[in-house]
């Protein structure tokens, strides 16, 4: 009932506001999930503009990036990475081998699942503590700079892999 | 201090919620600035990837997105409607005359000023209320789709946008 908007517009709870941006981070994935649905794993493997990063090696970072959110949120140990050296502290090479579209696919997969269930099973108050990678003094002055701030951090730069995957569908 | 900390990891304030997504907002502003500026006219005026939206056409709907939000956060008239049929209802069309680069950048710093001064001088739980184009009988049973939730989704749109605008600029 009206009330009721007017209750939650006035003081917004904790719960909502998580469910604001966990919402915004599923939708990214699942437009990664369709996009990946559309294309082959040729297609999959083919440059996303001339000279430019390939669709394997863009799911390869972008599953890295989201198993290091395990890390990140204080979740546990990473799924696969084995991943980084490929996919994120190098630039694509054709000289190294990489997994199989296929089992990329898998890996990404995999990482949602487990991030979804260990994120749907944090308390409220854990994402607002500090995540992994800032030190506590900057983080009493930066109290921003939590956990649910770097899942929406991750959503934006998923976003910006997935404008760059989009080129790889036929006009 | 760390009491300090855990304060703010038990409960969050409104403001808070409200500094993580402006901020992440205010970040990737700042990123299609800096991007712009290494950026002459002419290459601006380029397609992204062969076949695909030009510059020029992506940093006209990324001004016309953003000048929308005017209207979905209640802030006013918008400053520069006659973008849309250009840049957000067609598709790019190389018959239709547009803005110049420097006509379109000057849009494009304006609305974020408009924006920013604003989105300031709101009030913290004027951003739960919400938006311009959400039914208040669907808005009572998904709260979260209030007026900060579209800041949220309308910056990993720039993000998506970002991620083909720095295809321009040369390896």
């Amino acid at each position: 009932m009206s009330t009721n908007v007017i209750d939650i517009s006035v003081q917004p709870s904790t719960e909502l506001f998580i469910k604001m941006v966990v919402s915004n981070w599923e939708l990214q994935n699942s437009r990664l999930n369709s996009l990946l649905a559309q294309l082959t794993d040729d297609e999959l493997a083919k440059e996303t503009a001339q000279g430019r990063n390939s669709g394997v090696y863009l799911l390869g970072h972008l599953t890295a990036v989201s198993d290091a959110l395990l890390t990140y949120l204080g979740l546990g140990d990473r799924l696969y990475p084995q991943l980084d050296d490929l996919f994120l502290k190098n630039p694509e090479s054709a000289f190294l081998e990489k997994p199989s579209p296929a089992e990329l696919k898998e890996y990404w997969t995999k990482v949602n699942e487990v991030l979804t269930e260990k994120m749907n099973a944090m308390q409220p108050n854990e994402w607002f503590k500090p995540h992994s990678a800032i030190a506590l003094d900057i983080f009493e002055k930066e109290p921003h700079r939590n956990r649910l701030n770097i899942l929406i951090n991750r959503t934006v730069h998923q976003g910006y892999h997935i404008g760059q995957l989009v080129y790889l569908v036929k006009k």
